[in-house]
């Protein structure tokens, strides 16, 4: 799908079927990922990838905005290593492009993601850690739930000129 | 361009021409910053478009990484509201995932584009703050610098397979 198409028809879906998507959209939309430019080429981002029903289970249990995860069948949960990029604002900006990108590359590929936000929410940020034993350096930014969409929705333009000066 | 082809073909592009962009581009980038996801959708989102010559040397005077801005003729100062979105993390990441739609678009479109980073550096925040006189709840993330390209770069693939990890 064209990049500009993509960008405005992307949508945060939350129904899926619960068919498990494929290894290579799966490694394609990782591939996507990493692609997201990094401050100062540090590339302090690490993917965990959570498909096994327990660890699932226990995510969607503490993050309630990530109770489709389950039907989902499939978070990334992408993480920012401190030690790599001690600036914090770069390591949100890096991880975030990356989800971004990974967002775009799901939907590209007929997919359906949301981004369930983690950081810096205290409480989301700690329980992840813990629900997926990270160490102390690793701080997970954001999930993305993906799958295979269940839902269809429309294009929202978003634009708004009330918010864009020219300065 | 097809976004999965976009996506692993962007590069950070530092060497313009000094052809100013066309205003019809700069509207579709700017849309496409706009599509990007907002967590609870707050929308906490502003873009300062410079391309007048004093706000463009002032900032490139101050900003080491940005020497490149006179010659790209234009900068998009991604701010995020925080007003709208106390939550800092929150914040940077609605900003992020907005500036990798505008260089996704921009390289879709065929420009070069780069970004600059502002948040959490203390000084270039203040400095940008000042150079654009914002008001106090108004924080520059990120810039990204937009134009006409006069480099080609080859692809890169960053996949790095240590950094996939299924937990």
């Amino acid at each position: 799908m064209d990049v500009l198409e993509t960008i405005f028809t992307r949508r945060s879906i939350r129904k899926f079927t619960g068919e498990p998507i494929r290894d290579e959209d799966l490694k394609t939309i990782l591939k996507a990922g990493f692609q997201a430019p990094s401050a100062h080429n540090y590339q302090p981002r690490e993917y965990i990838v959570v498909r096994d029903k327990e660890t699932i289970k226990k995510i969607s249990e503490f993050h309630k905005y990530a109770k489709m995860l389950p039907k989902a069948g499939c978070g990334i949960i992408v993480c920012g290593n401190k030690d790599k990029q001690p600036e914090m604002g770069f390591l949100i900006e890096d991880c975030s492009a990356s989800i971004q990108n990974i967002l775009l590359a799901a939907h590209g590929l007929g997919l359906g993601a949301v981004w369930c936000g983690l950081y810096s929410v205290e409480k989301l940020t700690e329980d992840m850690k813990d629900a997926l034993e990270l160490p102390e350096n690793i701080i997970p930014i954001g999930m993305v739930v993906v799958g295979v969409k269940d839902e269809e929705k429309v294009a929202i333009d978003r634009y708004d000129e009330s918010k864009v000066h020219f300065g």
